[in-house]
């Protein structure tokens, strides 16, 4: 993309509504646009980024087996009632009543909606076993919507259920998620920690939350500090072995990790004092295993092998898409601005033309740019005729992870510059070599799907 | 995908509900299921044909320098009051109040919106031309939802809004869309053809209409004959060429071409008697040029060359992405099922294994299944035990355009069965050949963005 065609609204000034690093620097970086309390547009560069994130958790979802499908955004009241939240929920719920006064709700969740497609279309034990998700725009009509992306009404979720047969198989797509988000999380330059979590109104008797380190995390987290030091990396899993994945979740969670909902301070007093870690957290997911909760009120059963009808053995299973931006940047940005991790970055890297307009420079950046085109990369030409430092500004603003500058005096000598955004380290090579460089840097994460 | 392990709920008898044809077979296929009046799920089936064609629509949107982004399904009913729609708007506009009893709407279009999105940040003649487009789910509270997602509640929309300077440039983006469009539906395998349209409620003095011809279509239309012959093709248009778009416009506008809003009966006779063409259409999109209607009430000015404020010269621009899969089964379908061209195919071919269990028949087919992926193809393989008869009955009905079947007794002779759906022509052909046939098949539908 050139910026001179592009729509990349930043402001200059702090926008004062903002209370946290990363709303601040979403507004000022023109990611978002706040059309009512808690309902954002996404604007360009805003949208890349969520995108980018949607498509890994798609990614990641199949890759271990899941099935995707859309749910829509409005959901009949009647199914709420047969489960029994609909009076439950309380004045989070979006009620709706549409022109025939029939009753909708905006949705805040789907366990009704797709118990319901999953009792409608499924009979047997052999359509067994079964995860679906979906990833759509989900509303919870909080009392005071803040944070930016954090804590908006309208926000982006991935949802997912399982649908098993025993309360065995069932763990194991439990175990299976929490496989699945580990890398997902990886993948987004996150370090995602599973902790054991509340079941809260929604029940479940196994539930973990991932939670990214952040000072401006919301909840406070306890954990010892070896936790931090796991990796989940390449591995290759065979998703359907339940020992293999019972494997990974027993060396992830086997560790003390807790938030102040589930804290235990005497389990904590345990751990050797060097190890004992307190520190706030964002939650970006949580998984549950709620066993029969919703199938047998709504009557989602199957053919058993014996010839019995037995409910379902169920699990809900949530990523925060949009909330995603916010913690990321929470996790990794500056004085500067923000530092996108490869993995999510909206463009992979930023040309800046240091003499607009100059013979040289100029077809020395078109030459680049096509260059990193050609090799899949998705860069961000600034060919406006701005000073070097706004230009420079800009791209610190908006985090690119690597920035090429192209002068005059530096291509005399055959030279770009080739800076680091997170360390702030530039070095002088051949354009060609730094295209090199940067497809080398790129070549995982362009292949990590 | 295996279909063992999918989730496929294809129905048995002719759902009674189902007016349609597009709606019975999408009922019928598993592709989705009604949640409310007008509201559906997409199924796993259905979901992938509708991100097939909403990549071909942002494919084609960002070919010709269009901007994406995302607003959000809710809106402050404020927005709507600045324009004068919020009253003129009626009972299609589904009304919301929230926890604090503000009003909010559920957005059935955008105008508004971007138009404060592009006031609140832009200034500048020197920031134009910008085209920003986003691809959102809608709500018109239609009072008789029916022909499933042909005229649904909550529907998927690709809405584009083009800011200008002048008209003349603002008139360049009318053909810059209309190019797009084109091009957009031919990668369907759709025939749209654009006929003059009424401007209605929304205002504009240009505005066409994109109808694909079926027999099933809401609209009565009347064209000249010659007009089904022209094709956009591969043509390599320079989309910031004022020149070359207009050649276009007038090369697919030229010919008599209208809906019965707008039909004159006179104009019509004028045409020579075997080249008048009375049929029905299904519209599938349309472009607006309306000046400033929205920028004068709503304060959406930039600084002109000549240091004045003027207001821009705006149009929207839409194309019914959700609507579009039933109008391509009305206009591609036979008795036993959907024919899906290849360009939206939810799978590129189905493999047919019709041995189950047997050692060569397996292998053959798992062979078969990874090569055509290695090829990046996407073939669905049906794995399950199930008589021959029914699984080219799902087949069929599903729609995939090119089936492979494997039996022992071709095996014996190193051959399989290459189907093509529509003409039921089916070829013997050593397997490797097979795959080597479908990957020159889809090599252009892999290549086209």
């Amino acid at each position: 993309m050139r910026l001179s065609r592009y729509f990349l609204p930043v402001l200059k000034e702090d926008p004062k509504e903002a209370q946290i690093v990363s709303h601040r620097l979403m507004l000022r970086a023109g990611m978002i646009r706040q059309q009512a309390a808690g309902i954002y547009s996404w604007l360009p560069l805003g949208y890349k980024v969520l995108r980018r994130i949607e498509q890994i958790v798609h990614e990641e979802q199949q890759r271990v087996g899941h099935i995707p499908l859309l749910m829509p955004t409005l959901q009949s009241a009647d199914l709420w009632r047969e489960s029994g939240r609909y009076d439950d929920y309380g004045e989070e719920m979006l009620r709706i009543r549409d022109r025939h006064k029939r009753d909708l709700l905006y949705g805040p969740t789907n366990e009704e909606m797709i118990t319901d497609i999953f009792r409608s279309h499924v009979g047997s034990y052999k359509d067994l076993p079964l995860t679906l998700y979906h990833i759509q725009w989900k509303f919870r009509d909080e009392i005071r919507p803040r944070f930016g992306v954090m804590r908006g009404r309208e926000f982006l979720m991935k949802d997912g259920y399982n649908f098993d047969l025993t309360k065995e198989d069932a763990l194991h797509a439990y175990n299976r998620h929490l496989v699945s988000y580990l890398r997902t999380y990886e993948r987004m330059g996150l370090q995602a920690i599973p902790m054991r979590a509340d079941g809260g109104p929604i029940g479940g008797d196994h539930t973990h939350e991932f939670l990214v380190l952040a000072e401006t995390g919301e909840s406070e987290v306890y954990y010892d500090s070896e936790i931090t030091d796991l990796k989940f990396g390449n591995r290759r899993i065979d998703h359907d072995s339940h020992a293999e994945c019972q494997a990974v979740m027993e060396e992830f969670t086997s560790r003390y990790a807790r938030t102040d909902e589930t804290h235990d301070e005497t389990l904590f007093q345990q751990l050797p004092e060097d190890r004992r870690r307190v520190a706030r957290g964002i939650e970006v997911g949580q998984i549950f295993y709620f066993g029969t909760k919703y199938s047998e009120p709504m009557g989602a059963t199957v053919v058993a092998p014996d010839g019995s009808r037995v409910p379902v053995h169920m699990g809900s299973h949530g990523i925060g898409v949009s909330r995603l931006l916010g913690a990321i940047i929470e996790a990794s940005h500056d004085e500067r601005g923000i530092i996108w991790p490869e993995g999510v970055t909206p463009f992979h890297v930023g040309i800046v033309n240091l003499k607009q307009g100059d013979n040289s420079t100029d077809s020395a950046c078109e030459a680049l740019y096509a260059e990193l085109r050609a090799q899949g990369l998705d860069p961000l030409y600034d060919d406006r005729d701005e000073r070097a430092g706004a230009k420079f500004a800009t791209m610190d603003l908006i985090g690119l992870p690597w920035r090429i500058t192209v002068g005059p005096r530096g291509l005399a000598n055959n030279k770009v510059e080739l800076t680091n955004r997170r360390s702030g380290e530039t070095e002088e090579l051949p354009p060609n070599d730094a295209v090199a460089r940067i497809a080398a840097i790129y070549e995982p994460v362009l292949n990590a799907g």
